[in-house]
């Protein structure tokens, strides 16, 4: 890993399929800093399942990447020059530098700074950072999950998924998860503590399943995929039911999915089902990270990492995220550690 | 109306139309009472549009109406000689003595007494009742109306959709209803207040009439319909909104209506849509008739009746009540106002 300056860029949007040669990496300017700005060496990439939807030219929660711009995308880096007064050389943070090796940065684009004593820098990219946050905002504000409760959490083995069961877990509730797999089934059971896991390519249906794993019905469950898992979990919720829409990863962006209408399950079961964005929650991250660290030196966060070398793999490892073909979280390691 | 007993009983099942002849009026004893009982003439009786559910044979919030047995109904009726301490003869209660014309009770089910002074007793059946709260729980509790936002809502201008808009502009909201024919409209706009309204019967798709109506997008839907009504008013949703699931009249019971799957729109506009049911809420009922009786004495709430008289017409009357052909709300005179 050299010194040069490289971007991934984006060449084209899906059709629906999100393919690797959408993507060019090209030689890049090593960029030059001013006054209040600061030279970023980008070290860990981080891979979301909502990536398709940055890209995607359809109406979404942002503004879709340009064309010809690097992606975007969350990092953690090394202030290797500084003159911003905040970041002094040698910090380590976790901001939105993108697919890119050197970044600058006035601070606006920087998430926080990451403390490299409290666990390795990387999981600021996952377990201590936007997907632990994601899974507590979710089971925690949107489900307001209680000891005793069934929670029922989709894409399971994933990085949000295996911290929603350890959060279930640590709160007292019954953790249940659906995975692609039996793998991800061993790896939900054994390394994050699931009192059940499903797997969904082993069954046409995952009904029976999930009925063995939930005798006393479903409380909370948190989404990340959509489609048929949706249904069958939504079929065996219990009244006052709390549903949290995290991701629609199973679901087609075109054309509009169809399905069975939730309507009468929703009403009989006075049940909620609700949307969210951790993006609209930046402002407690610090507060989240800390319940979150807390819980992670007390053993009950676990974690797996999927990693890849090289910048120029970052478009290979989104296709095999979206394929579900990963294991753990999905990182890119872009440079070195410090 | 004689002074002999009569009941109307359930014959049959929908399956899935509701007919009229699924039901049957038979001559019954006039009940005696015993210490601790009373007997309730019945005076007016409410016609629901989720009697359908209350008579299919169908997983429901409630069991269902047992074949043989009297049809299951809100009503306000006289007690004419009581045994019981807490009602003496002269009271006049707001109960579920379903559709007989008298009626014994211990008082279990009574749900309250109705004040004659404060408005005609049929009111206790409809805005000063059970569909006035619960359009107050849907807009004020599970869509937390605020000044300014912009309410939609369907059967807009039906028993509940009706106080649903007059609640909203109250408090300050804009009001928009969707509703079928140009009479219900008119209804709407000139009787209840609405801001606009929208008539789903004069084109094919209520998409451009919602846009019209609805420039700032919509913050809280108050839904009693599903189906393409649903579909149209979730495209137009705006970030946060809120959407109470009071019913889903324009959805077949059989097969499982299918749709467009709502996730992904929830998601990317972080939305909510909750189920609920006014029996939940019973606790609050007074506090809430409370509420909607001061409006009603400042003039904020109007109401239309759509009267038959006899007992023997209710079978017709929700027949017509459901394929949408009455006018405010659907009410059976059994006797006469004491």
């Amino acid at each position: 890993m050299s010194d040069e300056n490289r971007h991934v860029v984006l060449r084209g949007r899906p059709d629906p399929a999100v393919r690797a040669d959408l993507f060019e990496t090209v030689d890049a300017e090593m960029p030059r800093i001013a006054d209040g700005q600061m030279l970023i060496r980008v070290i860990w990439l981080s891979l979301e399942p909502a990536m398709r939807g940055w890209i995607a030219d359809a109406p979404n929660y942002s503004q879709p990447v340009p064309i010809g711009a690097p992606m975007t995308g969350f990092t953690v880096g090394e202030v290797v020059e500084s003159r911003h007064p905040r970041y002094p050389a040698g910090t380590i943070v976790q901001g939105r530098q993108g697919w890119r090796r050197f970044a600058v940065s006035d601070g606006s684009d920087i998430d926080r700074v990451v403390d490299p004593a409290l666990a390795p820098i990387s999981t600021a990219l996952h377990v201590l950072g936007m997907n632990g946050a994601t899974a507590y905002v979710g089971l925690v504000d949107v489900c307001r999950v209680k000891a005793g409760d069934t929670v029922a959490v989709t894409t399971a083995a994933g990085a949000v998924g295996s911290v929603v069961g350890q959060i279930a877990k640590a709160l007292g509730a019954r953790a249940v998860g659906v995975t692609g797999g039996p793998e991800k089934r061993r790896i939900c059971l054994e390394e994050f503590g699931f009192d059940a896991a499903i797997d969904y390519k082993a069954a046409e249906d995952i009904g029976p399943g999930l009925d063995a794993a939930t005798p006393d019905g479903i409380d909370c469950f948190f989404d990340n995929v959509g489609g048929a898992q949706f249904d069958a979990v939504l079929d065996r919720i219990n009244v006052g039911a709390r549903i949290a829409i995290c991701g629609t990863i199973g679901m087609p962006s075109f054309p509009l999915p169809v399905g069975p209408r939730p309507n009468r399950q929703l009403l009989v079961k006075r049940a909620r089902m609700e949307g969210f964005l951790i993006l609209d929650h930046y402002d407690r991250f610090a507060e989240i990270v800390e319940r979150l660290s807390g819980w992670y030196r007390d053993g009950h966060l676990k974690y797996r990492e999927d990693v890849t070398v090289g910048l120029d793999t970052a478009p290979d490892a989104l296709v095999a995220l979206l394929a579900g073909r990963n294991t753990g979280k999905a990182l890119v390691r872009v440079g070195d550690d410090p």
